[in-house]
């Protein structure tokens, strides 16, 4: 699969749009799903160009998991989840609808939650969820 | 939270009870899921004891991911799927049903499949996907 450098996430990677970010580092980056299926969905995204899992090399693999693991503990405490759910689809026959990799962390069960990709959030919303993040995402580092 | 040395994971990791395996390593299980959500619907788990991800070492996080990966090809093989579902559930109020990490690969969507932990397999069919998993991984590991 050739990895299309114009896709929505390449952008935010590039700077050339924005997104509400939680959480940056050399290899990863995390930020507010613009339509969350419950307040607090997080997407994390490695650097490394790569379409879906079967194209990721081990390596940024497994960086990335790391890097889920440390913000679905945040995304728990910040929202007060009492349960996180992870997912990660791999092509459009799975329902990915931006061609660059990238886990799902959502706060509570997916079988609740609002459907994939369906409702655009108010910014102030995300805002909120995203400045509950950061901080729990301090207290988790530090 | 407490481990439960007691959870069926726990009893199939030390073999009290079966499991269709198609894969195991020293840190590493993999087997089919007998409520499959959708047919060659495979389980991925660490032999470190741990509930969620929330428990898991970043080390055995980092391991499990590239198993889940290699899985994930070989099912996207095996099945002729077209995508590829990963989705991970911590925590009753996410659905999780089994007290012990574990990384679902799903052929298809989630939208799609059967509900989670709904309808039992019969054991061939069960057996059919598992002999086309490890043809594949075969495949893929040389």
């Amino acid at each position: 699969m050739s990895y299309d450098a114009n896709n929505i996430f390449a952008k935010i990677l590039r700077g050339e749009i924005p997104a509400i970010t939680v959480y940056e580092d050399d290899q990863t980056l995390a930020f507010m799903d613009i339509m969350p299926q419950a307040h607090g969905h997080t997407l994390v995204i490695p650097k490394e160009a790569a379409e879906t899992l079967h194209d990721l090399s081990d390596d940024a693999a497994a960086n990335l998991i790391k890097k889920v693991k440390m913000i679905a503990a945040a995304v728990k405490s910040a929202m007060q989840a009492e349960g996180i759910t992870l997912f990660q689809l791999n092509g459009e026959a799975a329902g990915q609808t931006v061609p660059h990799i990238h886990f799902h962390v959502l706060p509570g069960s997916i079988v609740t939650a609002r459907a994939h990709a369906s409702v655009p959030s108010d910014q102030s919303s995300l805002e909120d969820a995203a400045a509950r993040i950061r901080s729990a995402l301090e207290q988790v580092q530090h």
